[in-house]
Formats: C-alpha cells, structure tokens, sequence
C-alpha cells in the first residue's frame, strides 16, 4: 500500500520547540496533535448542550471548501461566528432530538456537514454547562458551495473574502502553529471521512451524520421514497449495522507505521525514496499495519518487503495523527540483525531506491537539507547532499532519535 | 465507544512464556501476534503464484461458518485441503487475472470468500516460487452454506464431521496455542472485514473481492444489470474510489487504547468494571482512538471521561491484535497527577463502577484470581477476591507490568 507522504513545510515561523519538549516525561508530540480542545464526546448525543455551543458567544466555526480550510495566510486559520453561518446552518439544526431527526431522516434532503470538536477551556469567557463542562465551543463546518446551499455559500465566501481571508489551496500552503494544527487535523479527519461514506458498506444505502458528526448510521426509515412514490413504504430493508453496534458506523482511522532502521551496528541508517520525490530526496519507511499484526510484526514485515532487509529490535518512539486522509502514524526505531542488511527492493515495486546513510549523514542532513516536499532546502544546502523531511513529519523525528543516541543507551543486538 | 472486551480462556493447556518471552529486546508479544507466515503481500496480485499456491499438496485451507473455526478442539485448529474445498471453490479461481475477473464482474454471482494468509516457512516440503519464496501456503475460506455453495458446503461439513473435527461455538471456546491463534486472528479479521463491506460506501453499488482477500474495489462495469434487462447498460455511474487510491478499498483496523493506570506514587492501580461482567471481575480502561489523537491524547481523554482522573506521564507498553472484529489493541501504562486522583464516573456511562486497588492485591489477584471471562478462576481463589483476565489478555500483561515495576526505574512525576 502506498507510503504515507511527509509534505508539510519547514515551521520556519514559529517555534516548534516548545510543542516538542517532552513534556509529561519521555512523551514527544509530534506536529497535528496537542489539540487544546477537551472534545467532551459523552456530550455529542445531548442536543440541549449543542445547542447552547452553536449560538455562544465564544464559539469559533472552521470553515472548509472542498477540504480547503479557511485561513488569514498560511500560519493562520480564520473562524467564523454563528451570524456568518447561520444563513447556511440555518438557525437551530440542534433544536430537535437526534431521535426526532432519525424518525425524520430523508436522504434527498442535503445539510451541510457539521462537526462539533470541543471545549477550549482557556477561554474564561466562554460556555458554563452543567457547572462542569466549560470552554468556548469549536465547530468544523463544510461550506463546499453545492445545492440547496450554493447561494447562501457563495455570498458568505465573497463576504470572507471582503474581509482578506481566503480557503487554502490544499496542504502544501499550510504551516500552522501546533496548535491549531491539531484542531485543522481533527476537522479535516472528520469532515472526509463524513464525505467519504454517503453510503452504508453494510447495505448500500444512504446514510445520516448523528452525534455532531463522530457517527453515521443507516435508518431504518427514509421519507425521500414515499416523496418520489406516495404509496412507497419509507421503511427500509434490515440492515445488519442496526442489530448490534458495528465500527462501520463510527470514523475510520487506518494505523501506519513508519520507522528508521539503523544497522546492527548503530552507524548506519536506511532511507527509501519514491520516483516523484525531488532528487537527493530520502526518507524513512513506511506502510500501512495489516489485521492481526502487532505494531513490531507490521513493521518488519514493511522494512523486508520494501527492502529486504531483516530486522531484529524494534521499539515504538511515538505517534502523529495524520488527516491525509485518516491516519495514525506508529513512529517506530528498528534495528537490522546481523548479516540481514543486503538490500533488496526486487519483492515490493513501491521504492525507486532504498540505501544505507552514515549516521553523521543523516546528522548533518537534519541540520542544514530539511524543507517541505514542494520547497527548497535552506541556505546552507549544497546541492547534492542528502534532502530530509521537515520537523513537523514523524520521519523527521525518528531520525532526530536516532542521531541523538535514541538506542545507545540500550545493548546492541 | 464500547470497551473491548478481554474474554478469552485461560490457556492451561499450553505455555505462553516462550510466546511472552521478551524475544527482540524488550518487545512483549502479545497472544493473536507472533503469526509463522510471511505474508508476501506483493504476491497478492500474482495470479500464477496464487494458482501454485492453491493446489500445492502442502496447503492448509483453514474453514469458517459464520466466522468460527473448524477446529479439532479448543486447543487445536483443523485445516482442510484443496481436494476437500474443490467442490466449492471451483478447480481453480485464480485461472484468469484479477484485470479480467473485474471485466467479467457480475454482482449477482456468490463467490465464496477465499483469503491468502501467507507462506510458512518452517515447512521443507512447501511451495517454492522464483527461487524465493518458499513454504506451505495458508488459506482462510468461508464455507458458510449458503446458495449456490449450500449443498456442497454441507456435504463438506458432513464429511469433516465424520472425521472428528467441526466449528467451534463462538469465540469462548477457543483457546489455540499462540502461533495458531495468529493464523486464526488473520482468518477471521479478513474474513468479517470482507463480509461487513459488499457495498461502496462511496456510492452504495456492490463491491467485489480482489488482492486474495486483502481489497474490495468498485468495479466500473457489473454484468449483473445485463442480465435482468438486455437493454441496461453494464456500467455503472463514475464512483470516487476508482479515480485514486481510497482506503476504503483496504481492510479496516481500529486502534483502541488500553491502559494499567497507576496513582502519582505508583503504590495503586485503577481499575474499572462493566455491569455485565462477573461479581468481583475488574479490568483495565479501553477505548477507541479518535481522529487526529496521539495515542498519549486518547489514553488521557478516555481515562479522564471513563473515571475522571488526571494522567500526566503516559507510555506505550505493547500491541496487540483483536479480531473481534478488527482492533490493534495499543497497550500503554499512564500516571495520574498529585491532586488528579479522584474518581468521577458521571461524565461517560459506560463503567459501573472503577476503583483504585493497591499494588499488592493486583499481584495477587494475577497469581490466583484471573479466567477468562465465561470460567471460573483457579483453585486458590476466594469467594469476594478480585478477579481479572487471563495472561491472553493484554490488559493482564499491562497489569503484570506494573507490578513487575515497569515505571520504577523511572523517576516519579
């Protein structure tokens, strides 16, 4: 399966250190998590709270255009109030029970995909519920200008964009600070995987976004037939997802590993490349962990298939969620036994070049050769050297690890 | 999301140390990982290797009816032959190539579902392709009776029934030594993947097993329109998952978080019970693994909305596979936070009760109350003691870490 692409843009910005400092002991948080938002999901089925979070105040909508998010530049996101949506939203989609709305659920009817992502508590001014939950509310919403709601979208972009903010034009052009990555992360997860499923796997018919946009289910009654057919019944055949709880109703998130191989001696660390990568380009290994593996087995399997080397120890460094569209990267350092470091990319087509870099390469290549895929490396770069991710991708971090002595303190194989 | 549930046997009737031992370094192999075969993934296209592969006198076909097993015993899988399922795979499925068999697709034709595991190499006497690949080939086929299979189906079943071996009864009588519960988690996580997904969830037309198992795709064309209307056109309308690579086509897998936590003196270990669980039977947290989380942020969330407590230093221990159905289980070991250790049970409804247990009395309770969840605990139980799951569990190898002193040669927070 296709490796996982490291292309966000060097943060030359702002400062990553701060989000990357191991806070809570050994942990390392990588670029896309540390949301400061509590998602409070046991609230997500209680429309009263909803409601209250939609018309608040302090309440901060995301919106997106074809998974474009709006921003003010590419280190900012721009939110938008409840008056600016609530032409398109209409003004209390909240106001009836989620049991009310399933009774009337008709698939001919288009609303526009709402998410509710949480709480930021940091806001003093923000919602009070039940004298526990508080915060100011965060919601993504998708705006992509489509009937009935094209008109209502339309005039609010060209209203946006009166006031200097504007859609990105997909992920090359953003370099969000930490923080709002993450919630740009949890909005773009959710609104795909929301797009991505109009229909149940299970039956084949049109399903219905509930619990603020953390599930879709497939009712078992759509008034959409008996308006085309008066005397067609709305009920539906038996599906097998209502019968029990079944994880085809809930988000996807499809676990990855990706790891940097150091050789049985610690000097050396293999690097792949794809053929569409620009040239001196390297990066770690990576795919998609199968069903029934562990995380260790997934990635020794990966590293043999792609480049046939054999690999003994592996130990997990740390994890990023990664919302191209739905994954969980699992960083992982793994370390080849002796006499398994012939290279060999004859088993797996997926690499162009596979090879073995000097740790003192790859040292300087963190240093001076790191950028993002579609820019160029810095200053100190002379053309020809090695070529690396930029520190908001996990590879990045998982060779910083290695460098700095990540396995030494463990014995060698 | 509901909690996974730990509900195997314990294995009295075979040694799980050399599977648990810490081969690797410090790796911890849980049960359902440790799989003997090589999965050589990028033969899964290769109809010539799938074709040896099927008809090799070394090859284990391993049966499922509804998704059990045929099995021996408890403690033992059977495994069918090629003469065996003939009848109801055909002489040989793999003839023409996975491009024509998409041109030829027909929705209305039942194929029973047959998955390649991999290749086990341990067998001198296996297949031997390319000069490379080698070892006995290992099938996962569902012979559930249903038409037009139904009569040879139950044919088969009647004939292995003579032979003494028959389905196991749901998953509470399974208690497979580990390398056999690996090629059986791998079975049947494809197995159920395959069955819950005959439609598109892009665009609800049904879909079509390719890749030996491993993708469903969304072919362009389905003969089956032909044949009740000679004047329909065979293809269908444009569908997103055939114009790039879409998830949706592979297997799912859902990452879960489950976590021994401790107090901020490491002298307690919080532990929670679901109403439906046997008197005195306590288990450690578990949860789904949201979008766009780390897993640090998902074992905080999930322990702060299930118990109310606060955890600062949260690390990841081991994995372990769960194909009930389709769960990587990421074990991990948090601290709570002076000041963070009071119990609230208000936020989530899904624990019954959670409870801090000293350190001394989990030790015990892994030395003499533990069982699978259907059994009673061991000889030297008392009545009103805690109970917990079996060694197959990884909630009880989470546990045994921490009172093996996994966080002790670390400092306090």
């Amino acid at each position: 399966m296709p490796e996982p692409m490291p292309d966000l843009p060097e943060p030359a910005h702002h400062e990553l250190d701060s989000m990357l400092s191991r806070k809570f002991g050994k942990e390392v948080a990588n670029y896309f998590s540390g949301s400061p938002l509590n998602r409070v999901s046991f609230l997500r089925t209680d429309h009263p709270f909803l409601s209250l979070a939609l018309k608040h105040p302090s309440t901060s909508f995301l919106l997106f255009n074809n998974l474009n998010p709006l921003i003010v530049s590419s280190t900012k996101l721009a939110f938008a109030s409840f008056k600016d949506v609530e032409p398109i939203i209409g003004e209390d989609i909240y106001s009836k029970s989620e049991e009310d709305l399933i009774k009337e659920y008709n698939s001919s009817k288009y609303i526009p995909q709402l998410v509710f992502l949480g709480l930021d508590d940091r806001n003093q001014d923000g919602l009070v519920y039940k004298d526990y939950y508080k915060g100011a509310p965060y919601f993504a919403l998708d705006i992509t200008p489509k009937d009935p709601i094209k008109s209502a979208a339309e005039t609010l972009i060209s209203s946006l964009e009166t006031k200097g903010v504007s859609f990105s034009k997909g992920r090359m052009h953003i370099s969000l600070p930490p923080q709002e990555a993450a919630i740009y992360a949890e909005s773009r997860h959710l609104l795909d995987w929301n797009a991505r499923n109009p229909f149940c796997a299970s039956c084949g018919h049109p399903t219905f976004s509930v619990n603020a946009g953390f599930k879709r289910i497939c009712p078992p009654r759509d008034l959409a037939s008996s308006m085309t057919n008066s005397s067609a019944s709305p009920d539906r055949p038996p599906c097998a997802t209502r019968t029990g709880i079944s994880n085809l109703s809930f988000p996807r998130t499809d676990p990855t590993v990706i790891m940097a191989v150091v050789s049985a001696d610690g000097q050396k660390i293999l690097l792949g490349r794809q053929k569409r990568w620009p040239e001196y380009w390297y990066s770690t290994l990576a795919g998609f962990l199968e069903p029934a593996e562990s995380v260790e087995e997934a990635v020794r399997r990966e590293v043999w298939e792609e480049s046939g080397i054999h690999l003994g120890r592996v130990v997990i460094h740390s994890t990023q969620p990664w919302p191209y569209p739905a994954n969980l990267m699992i960083g992982a350092i793994g370390q080849a036994i002796p006499g398994g470091e012939e290279i060999h990319l004859g088993h797996d087509a997926e690499l162009e070049d596979a090879k073995w870099f000097p740790t003192d390469e790859v040292r300087e290549a963190l240093q001076i050769g790191t950028s993002g895929l579609g820019e160029t490396a810095g200053p100190q770069y002379k053309e020809g050297g090695l070529r690396l991710p930029p520190r908001t991708a996990i590879a990045n971090q998982l060779m910083s690890a290695v460098v700095g002595g990540f396995l030494g303190a463990e014995p060698k194989i």
